[in-house]
């Protein structure tokens, strides 16, 4: 007798939905962060990962663990060099011991990032193997912690700005969804690439289910990113938007998941960008303006007119906000 | 006459295996180790490449190496020092030939480091030399250890769960073969791509050869991995699990080798993870609970859940353990 | 009522014109200057980002960068040190003012550095704190600077030389456009890409538009480049360059941008190469010598031939320039 | 009057040759050195590239040429030193003038790698100064060489072990031009590719022309690389070796030219083999013998055995060697 059943075809997944699956989040909720992170919280196993954990850290925690780890590390020392005897070590003088030990702190301060004035120096066998040790602790450490404070001060990322709004707007015979992004810097990235994605919500007797659409664009790569680029889907019956009235619009809770990647030659790395649009900021009928103009013989990007938008004649439209 | 005979179209070898080859291994044994190694011996060939040895072998191996290597070079700087005599250094004493010895020693140190406190220092033309040359190869060689230590620190691996089982359960109109992954970090890997290969053994004749099968799935692909992910295997006619008893299951041997390749956006680099479930690692109509709930606007991970399976009623199925 | 009208098919934008875009520039101005960088300006937000803007500032601006902030560094420190006061530091002589704080001014530097002669030590507790702090400064600054000035050095680039002209020649049964590439350094870029793309201005009614296409090309990539490369446009009905006489072509006012990459083993990585030839850059029916001969079974490359071009009878042909 | 003629259709130039053109090489010698360095010589053009050119160079010429540095930047500052005067320097005695720049060259030395004992030091403004900017130079100037150095080791090698001779041998019902690589470590390699080209000369008229073709291979990649892979191109009637006798062969001085990539598991990057088999590398009617057996539940690769070829009966067939 058969174990398995058959099939006829193996059924595919919907691949629209990125990966977010349709069973996730209560109405109104977002998938994406407007910084382009998940809107997850992780729980239940120890996910700390030395180094992805300390490259990611905010700054402040980052300059506070070094300061601290530096602190704790010459207390230590301090105690286990207080312990061999201050006697041992040249330099520490007849003071109280509160000062002998303070000797013995910044001793072991000049130690650990190898400066050794030597106006204290060890002495006897032990604080000199103990002093030794702790010079090669020392270039190990801050090998570890100079690595991490570079890894963090270069890691890629693209400098890619987003619109603040995205734009429902007439685009050839139609209307089309829209939204530019610009280049931060000069001479920067190649085979730049996006890919939107529309996430809804869809009800159907009292529940609701998130439905997933990747959208078309009117042009997926650039090759290269000179000035700004306004990406362009256009709403044809096929597009999830086509035929929607402003209240259905609303009722959709509609958000646009965007994925930018493109290679940057500074890094010379793939970057990627994330970052998602809801209903509320979406414009209806509205035109980005022109963001650069000649002068000289050079174009000049206007980087603050990135999110400046005409709001057009609104014929027979209603406004989605 | 003709040096080599023809035929009609040249024979595609099967691509099915990864690169195992049919004739490897005896009944019972697995091609991939749980951690995702080969379960491969090299002999017959000196196999050491610095870099690579040195950035794989294990933690304890490595700071040994370290702290061996530098008790070594100061014991043979500490000797040739002590050739060029213990009077040719300012502040090595009057002291039995052991302290001086040792003085020697922890001035090597004190210079390997870079620290050099100076109590003790090189006077005569050749210590001064030496000493010259030991700071030079100081610099040089803890260049290469503290560039190997962050290597190890900073070496891009994906943080990827596998459930400790998979699952042969009810799919759609049949069954399929499944396991699930999840994301250890936030906002970490996108583009995250499966391919599972099932490999077994077929009997003929009292011979056994491994035969290998590249299982389609329902799903290859996700762009972004927020939570966690069933890679399923839907079992129709073509594949090999299909109509099999739990009998014939145990005399197949299945091990399903699984690789999981995506881009690390800390690392910013493309991270692979191999791991296999051989036969009793499967667990047959089971299904996998749900590991997330919604909590205040967020989708909460219970990252602990992943292996939590609800055995089904096991109705007119044998499980095959 | 529906909100957005429809449209057959989502009309595709042109993707020829590698993210320029139709309105661009005024007649006769360049889109890529010669080194590759746009011919653009940036303005109206802060657009510094430490770790690109610092990597690629010109070595001069770098160096003056790295001095200037030393020097800074040691001023701030020497004026804080100061207010603690010099006679909490020992070697700081009862010598004028001036000469104390340069005391302390090169106590700092060789705190910063590391190099801690000590014939300057800090005595009393604020001093040896300061100096303990600074000298935690001195470490992960010069990680950083060390950091960025390796990131510079090591930065990954091609090296690849562009003949300065590029020809209009005869090509099999009719007429090419072509240039020609070379690999300054043996053993270097493997899998190698080009692509060629046309800007040229179009007038209608006093207006110019831009115009771009991507030209195809006789071969469009190359495993290995061991020695020279002609890339070559063959020109038939469907080129932009197609039945143009001389003074068509000098109206049309023609850029053609070049990309190439490829996978240089040496980096281990790809590597991109962007340049631009201009109307003026055309030599029309030239011939590019050959540049390489054979010597004792080697092939010697003859880099500064590159250039070279032998102008051919002008039948019938009116040359550009 | 129209300046370009027309073709039907642009003609698509050869890509079997890989880049290396038709012309080049007078016969019998070979387009890939052993090692798989290009046999072309550069000259007439600059070509020192200092990141890649250093990364490159032997071990012995990039120790000599850190030791040079670093004896001739002591050399020059012991010189400036000596201009201040040796009386601006506390512990340089008034020994002969000899002694006193060799006392001088030390302290240049123990300032360059920061360790700076400080039984000499600088007393005046100027030697101050100096030896503040010695000491910047030094951290960066060792920043650029320990750079370096750590580049050098770590530089991602393929470890990849190709046999020693390549076969003609008898395969299914034809023959097949076969070679076999081996991993050299364990746990490595993925996503491996193989390209075979054969580049031979044709004669027509005493003059010879140098012909490719790219070998159709019975697999093409392999995702996993456990133990060995004979890479195999059966011989059908396309092929250039098919129905040649061995004087043929002979005259055809063949060059097989492989490219090797794949993904470096440690290193995590794509790495890259070249190697090529001349006519003299060639076995005909050979055969691999295996090279791993089964031990304890481990296969036991045997990487010494990689060349081991068992000469088949050659029953009617002439062996080119």
């Amino acid at each position: 007798m058969s174990l398995f059943k058959s099939r006829n075809r193996p059924p595919q997944e919907d691949s629209n939905d990125l990966g977010f699956g349709s069973k996730l989040n209560a109405p109104g909720e977002r998938l994406l962060n407007q910084d382009g992170s998940f809107n997850v919280l992780r729980t239940g196993r120890w996910t700390w990962t030395p180094y992805q954990s300390i490259v990611e850290m905010p700054w402040s925690s980052f300059l506070m663990l070094m300061l601290g780890f530096y602190v704790l590390a010459n207390f230590v020392f301090a105690i286990l060099f207080y312990l061999i005897g201050p006697d041992q070590f040249n330099g520490v003088g007849e003071d109280s011991e509160m000062i002998k030990f303070a000797d013995l702190f910044f001793f072991s301060a000049q130690t650990l990032t190898t400066v050794g004035y030597g106006h204290i120096s060890p002495r006897g066998f032990w604080a000199s193997a103990l002093a030794s040790m702790e010079a090669l602790l020392g270039v190990m450490i801050f090998a570890l912690a100079t690595g991490l404070l570079f890894a963090r001060f270069s890691r890629p990322k693209s400098r890619i700005l987003f619109s603040k709004n995205a734009l429902i707007s007439p685009y050839h015979e139609g209307y089309a969804f829209m939204f530019r992004i610009a280049n931060l810097r000069n001479n920067s990235i190649i085979n730049l690439e996006a890919k939107v994605t529309m996430a809804w919500l869809e009800e159907s007797h009292g529940k609701y289910t998130r439905k997933f659409f990747a959208l078309p664009l009117a042009r997926e790569k650039v090759n290269l990113f000179p000035l700004n680029w306004t990406i362009v889907h256009p709403i044809d019956e096929n597009s999830p938007l086509y035929g929607k009235t402003n209240e259905a619009l609303e009722k959709m809770q509609p958000e646009f998941v965007i994925l930018i990647s493109g290679y940057d030659e500074t890094f010379a790395q793939n970057v990627h960008s994330k970052s998602s649009y809801t209903y509320k900021d979406l414009i209806c009928n509205g035109k980005f303006k022109p963001m650069y103009y000649e002068e000289d013989g050079h174009t000049v990007l206007q980087l603050d007119r990135i999110d400046e938008v005409e709001v057009l004649a609104a014929e027979n439209v209603a406004l989605p906000k």
